[in-house]
């Protein structure tokens, strides 16, 4: 029988791993919401206030009370008396009786008795100063209620999101400008083999420069880990026995990269194994490159052990590192996706003849990619909270199908 | 007619829009190696050594003259006398002549006269000290040669290179501990509109916070920009023309976000045209979300107006400034895709029964994602500078066709 038989699945193996960690007790940071973008929300939520907060026109127009437009057509048009024009950012002083009318603003506030906008196309100023409407409109017609895109106390962030733009956007958009985001794990990184050196140092023959703790500490920083590289150790027992356990009581995990030799792998697992229980969940796993990967769990702290080879170790660490930081920093949602394919879930409308950026939210279910499309109104920044990528729908088609496969890529 | 048929096809857009840009002279940042990732290499790196600097072991076993190992088999043994075992990280002081064997760590250096290596696996210590081997090597076998990754004098790292954690690791690997970035582009942000405040300030009715400005300077630091804002422009033409002005002059490009009202858009579009030739290049794409977007070059420099809600300015901020800050910032390569599928350009042999992770190049090619697989040997850095991403073979598969569709990930 071969091998690789015996080892574990690299999936099942994630899971189980991921599974067994415990969440670090991390502590807060209070930050302007301006600088969140890649920080990890502590706690869900709630809006202080509804947004928006007045009712807003979406087009540029005339406000209306829509019942006044019943019946409106070019052939039978109706005519409104015009109030002037809303200036932008003002309360309207003005109240919309019955027959009166006054243009407004895309954004612009509805004044009090209004209740649609009838847009600047359909619409004519007569030469007296009355307006023309040549198409009806029904009442909320070309605006946004108030509260249309979040009531006050409803939660508009989940606890554990990874914060994006459009999650600063939102915040900042019912003025929470500080925010309350969990500390970053500290993940140490430690190197041990007699025939390693600093890359600073010139190797002599038989030496070569560990490259493996710089490479996984840039790895680690742009995923949202704080890395803590410690020394490189001597391929010694009782010396790395201690350097792991320092490094173990200092740091919320452990990633290591034994030199390549026999003795310093076996040491390591020692090591590692006195760390704490359950200890090493895999001693090699079922994959290629990084067979020789260690997955440990001491005592809920996650401990991995990458192969001494560069190539392996990166693979591994893209696999392995990245996830578990992910998960001791107390993200609970999906990663965006940066692009790729996926099967619609429902069918998408779509006016042929221009291209249609649908906001969507990519899952994982029963191995296949799917997108789940994101219903939304212009001006409401809250449907895209929801959404973690952007599916193209074609100028050349006229919608698509449910079980198509669309072409998506990441929402920032 | 309808209207979308006059505007532009976003896709033909961007890539005229790109075509126009100039690459802005920005000067370079001489900084360590181990914080550039994320960085613009300023010009291509040549090796200053050849690496590995010394053949080594891949394997743990014994070094031997391949030609000594020649017709070993189970049934019939090779018998050589063995000189003990070497250190890691020393100059081995043995030659191996004729008949002589020495055991060697993976990663070892093999000593002068060797040229294989028997794995541990093939050979049995006898009770007098001989190696019994049961496997022949061919010369090479289970080593890699000096110079095999790369050689002094060759190009490692393109000009225009994102770097990623890949690339650290190949800089450190051939003792490169400083590096030549460039410096990051200066993208100014202007907002306009008498209804936005500065989201700190609680908006009186009619009023609304401009949450843009904040959005999308996370957008521009997340991806390499160095975001600039500016104070809010109050709604009159001369204002707006010369905040436009100074900012055209301090940054490398422009994002206005234009308020919503008609007259805040015109404005905006006629000081964009006073800035420089060509001016605007498209006034309205023909998308959705993000119609009203401008697309202007003005002597060399892009200016992009960016629809004034907030979630079609997310969507055009995705599509069109990400691509902009890479142009100016000096990125020639493919920015690494973080997940999907892609069609294999060639056939990738696979052992079934164990997951296989394999570098993979990811083109767009007329429309279609295909995936170049990269070959590579254990240990060898730079095969992996090549690749953006990692195909995965599952473990029930014993390899896969030339045109099948692979799952991937981003390569860190």
């Amino acid at each position: 029988m071969p091998e690789f038989l015996q080892l574990e699945n690299p999936t099942l193996a994630l899971e189980r791993f991921l599974e067994k960690i415990s969440l670090p007790n991390l502590g807060n940071d209070r930050i302007p919401t301006t600088e969140a973008v890649g920080r990890v929300i502590a706690a869900a939520v709630l809006s202080p206030e509804s947004s928006p907060a007045f009712s807003r026109s979406t087009v540029d127009g005339f406000a209306v009370r829509a019942r006044d437009t019943f019946g409106a057509s070019e052939g039978i048009p109706v005519y409104l008396s015009s109030l002037g024009e809303l200036r932008m950012g003002k309360k309207p002083a003005v109240t919309i009786e019955k027959g009166k009318t006054i243009g407004i603003h895309t954004g612009g506030m509805l004044p009090d008795g209004s209740d649609a906008v009838v847009m600047v196309e359909n619409i004519q100023v007569l030469p007296n100063g009355e307006i023309e409407i040549t198409k009806s409109v029904s009442p909320g017609e070309n605006m946004i209620r108030e509260g249309e895109d979040v009531k006050l106390g409803e939660e508009i962030i989940p606890a554990g999101r990874l914060l994006r733009p459009v999650e600063i956007g939102g915040l900042l958009a019912v003025g929470i400008t500080v925010v309350e985001v969990r500390k970053q794990p500290r993940v140490g990184i430690l190197s041990s083999g007699d025939e390693l050196v600093d890359p600073r140092i010139n190797p002599k023959p038989g030496q070569v420069r560990d490259i493996n703790s710089s490479m996984i500490a840039s790895l680690i920083s742009r995923n949202g880990g704080v890395p803590v590289t410690y020394e490189l150790m001597p391929d010694d027992p009782i010396n790395i026995q201690e350097s792991l356990q320092k490094a173990f009581r200092e740091c919320n995990a452990l990633v290591i990269t034994a030199g390549s030799s026999t003795s310093t792998r076996d040491f390591t697992s020692q090591a590692i194994l006195k760390l704490g229980s359950p200890g090493i969940l895999n001693h090699g796993l079922n994959i290629k490159p990084g067979k020789p990967t260690i997955l440990a769990v001491c005592d809920g702290k996650p401990v991995i052990g990458l192969p001494g080879n560069p190539v392996s170790a990166l693979v591994i660490a893209t696999l392995f590192v990245i996830p578990m930081i992910m998960k001791i920093a107390g993200v609970k949602d999906l990663i965006s996706p940066e692009k790729g394919r996926a099967k619609l879930a429902i069918n998408l409308p779509s006016l042929a003849g221009r291209e249609d950026y649908w906001p969507i939210k990519i899952e994982e279910k029963d191995g296949e990619i799917i997108a789940n499309p994101i219903f939304y109104k212009s001006n409401l920044i809250f449907s895209l909270v929801n959404a973690n990528a952007l599916a193209i729908v074609p100028a050349e088609v006229n919608g698509l199908a449910a079980g198509e496969s669309i072409e998506y890529f990441r929402l920032m």
